[in-house]
């Protein structure tokens, strides 16, 4: 085998890709024991090569045009940290079809343009990796994709998204309400400017329809995602979940039923006790319930600059030991081989079966409870929990109930009729409650 | 490639092995869609093939001398699930020099043999994986061996027994005696008739030589490991320890200093916010410290059948890939290149530099706190915080000091000195305390 170094072509040098080179370097000794060569960035292109960056350039050659590094440089290895749809997805292609194997952390391009990238992969017989792409530096992609290869995976549910989990986590500790949480976060860098994608929970719905696809052995599916964000959750909302003993998290949910599969990301209601619950701040977690294993969870930085390079470099060297390497003797990209992929059935919302947590604000009148607890029992919804609150100096009261599992087409009607009682005001809360 | 099934020949057919039979036949079908092609256990051994057992051994050719499946049975690869040393490690390398890879979860046989038999497979460059030798079917040394591959990493800690962890459990909550959980713990199954291994803290010594060596890229070292076990682990500790805001955890230890490689297994506190605390009953956790991902945290469940055979197949599907291939592109047994793992200086105990717990028992006469702090004033030892219990009804008193992080040569010095002093009963309980 060559003991020649692995050149690295490296689409982008923001923060992950000053993040690769400097982990390359400070590690390379580590590294290099690890796989037998040396790995090292040859080759970089950048929008503005000439911004002041954290990491030294000398000894890397800086290419205008970043399809040169893709299509024609000497290199072994294209690294994609540009993010992004265009042009990251022509630059990845470029880069396969050229037989150059791919490391990208770029989720938003595989959650979409996915299906494409892998049989692109496939046709060239070299590798996509992308452990970066999913919970930054924790291995969650490898851990299911080789690591529970022995189970069926029945479930995952993840905190996926620092930015949302940061903000709750304020709001939860701080009594903040959203917006404060959240200039609070643009502040410290863990929120951008445009927050949409964060907050909204689309960032969340890339990276789960990641994770569920390498967990069921199904096509990405991004369109197929239930997506919900933050951003209506209050700090009321949080209040009154944690008098009930719950936290109110942002979780990407896979799950698989009798009647099709889950593919869901929204705020959440979790019990307290709970490892997910616990899990504050940037963190990322992902939990796996493998027939098998039983229940199993990863959980560690999910963002920042040197954690996702860990898991680019970590992905190097699974190229640089496969290289060379008939394709029969790669991970598939998906886990399952490409002709055992199958589309499954993903189950619309009203479908989807699980408990609720209602909260209403009502005007202070008797026989209140009576017509909400009417309401619930003549559609067979059972109460689990239920919380009134006194109104304080004259204001209104709410009422909250965590309801038995249901279909969540049966819990719409019961918001829709409970919404037509004259007592009731226009803000009702709405969240699914999980128990993983 | 074959579409040929991947025969198995299995060593062993008690829990574990029968584990492998069950997860096989349950999975077929997702780990075909895996693999590309379906894995079957052709062949199996057993002191006893005659027993009851709960898989059917239908479709399975028993062959009454173990020898002949590791050498001469026409098997894909061997599955050694006998445990212990003899006669596992003869038909290890029987099979592994007549070119078989092995799958073992045999984490004595490779802590106290691994050496000789990583070596071995490297001659015939066949791989033997041992996924399920350290926390079941927690996919930990996937983890590090690839998942952390980019890192440097400075240490590690892992609660990796699980009976240590439910005896502590049940005397965290219950407020039992060690010997009356430890009771429990034999009637459910948890510990075994003669609990030694586990209790004394050798399995944990046995997994942590493994994580050990694939972190640091040192050779398997289990001898300069230091060990305790819990039994001097007692109710008042558990419950004073509390009252400090700490839990009382097995710790399997490795960490990297300037000085040395720290390699230690024994009762610790821990403060009770961190996941580490958190981790009860006969769950496992791993954390991991790299310099570039941070902390990253594994948990799951690290031990059943159905959980070790988890681990067990995942390495089966590794084999599987990699068969066929050149050893040049497997991941190396230790994580690091053979030529690369390196002796490091394993620190000696007295060395190591943490803070501590001390609990002593003391006649309830007026200076005894004088005395007491004056000892480790003048060992320069300052006290983190300090709990002084009333005595009740006429006994004695306690006092109980968290110290700071103090070099133990230090602090045996203390104990020393403290041991001499004349209202000193002779009870006096010391625990390393840990901030991960």
């Amino acid at each position: 085998m060559t003991t020649a170094p692995l050149r690295v072509g490296l689409l982008g040098l923001g923060t992950v890709g000053q993040g690769v080179i400097r982990v390359l370097r400070t590690n390379a000794d580590e590294i290099t024991r690890r796989v037998g060569r040396a790995v090292v960035v040859t080759h970089a292109s950048a929008r503005d090569p000439h911004r002041a960056r954290d990491v030294s350039l000398d000894g890397i050659q800086i290419v205008a045009d970043p399809i040169r590094i893709a299509a024609e440089a000497d290199v072994d290895v294209v690294v994609e940290a540009i993010g992004g749809l265009s042009p990251a997805k022509e630059l990845v292609l470029a880069a396969l079809r050229r037989g150059k194997p791919v490391v990208t952390a770029n989720k938003a391009l595989l959650a979409l343009q996915g299906n494409e990238i892998f049989e692109a992969a496939q046709a060239s017989g070299v590798m996509i990796a992308f452990e970066a792409s999913v919970a930054g530096g924790i291995p969650a992609i490898k851990a299911i994709r080789e690591g529970l290869a022995g189970n069926r995976i029945e479930a995952l549910a993840g905190i996926i998204n620092g930015t949302c989990n940061y903000i709750l986590t304020q709001m939860s500790e701080k009594g903040q309400a959203f917006a404060d949480a959240l200039a609070d976060a643009q502040r410290l860098g863990y929120a951008e400017a445009d927050p949409t994608f964060d907050v909204e929970g689309i960032d969340a719905a890339h990276k789960l329809t990641i994770l569920a696809s390498i967990a069921f052995g199904m096509p990405l599916s991004f369109d197929k995602v239930s997506v919900e964000g933050i951003t209506k959750v209050t700090p009321q909302d949080i209040r009154i979940a944690q008098a009930l003993g719950y936290r109110i998290k942002h979780l990407g949910i896979a799950k698989r039923t009798d009647a099709g599969v889950e593919l869901r990301a929204h705020a959440t209601l979790v019990p307290e006790d709970r490892l997910l619950a616990k899990v504050d701040g940037v963190l990322n977690t992902v939990l796996l319930q493998g027939n098998a294993v039983g229940q199993i969870g990863l959980y560690g930085r999910g963002a920042g600059g040197d954690a996702t390079a860990s898991a680019v470099v970590a992905d190097l060297v699974d190229v640089a030991r496969a290289l060379g390497s008939d394709a029969r003797h790669h991970v598939p990209s998906l886990a399952f081989q490409p002709s055992a992929v199958r589309e499954l059935n993903v189950l619309p919302l009203a479908d989807v079966v699980s408990s609720h947590y209602l909260r209403i604000t009502v005007a202070d009148e008797p026989g209140v409870l009576k017509a909400i607890t009417s309401i619930l029992a003549e559609l067979d919804i059972s109460i689990e929990a239920i919380l009134q609150k006194e109104p304080q100096g004259g204001a209104d009261a709410s009422v909250a109930v965590i309801t038995s599992v249901i279909p969540e087409r049966r819990f719409n009607e019961a918001v829709a009729r409970v919404r037509q009682l004259p007592f009731v005001r226009h803000d009702i809360s709405r969240f699914r409650v999980e128990h993983f």
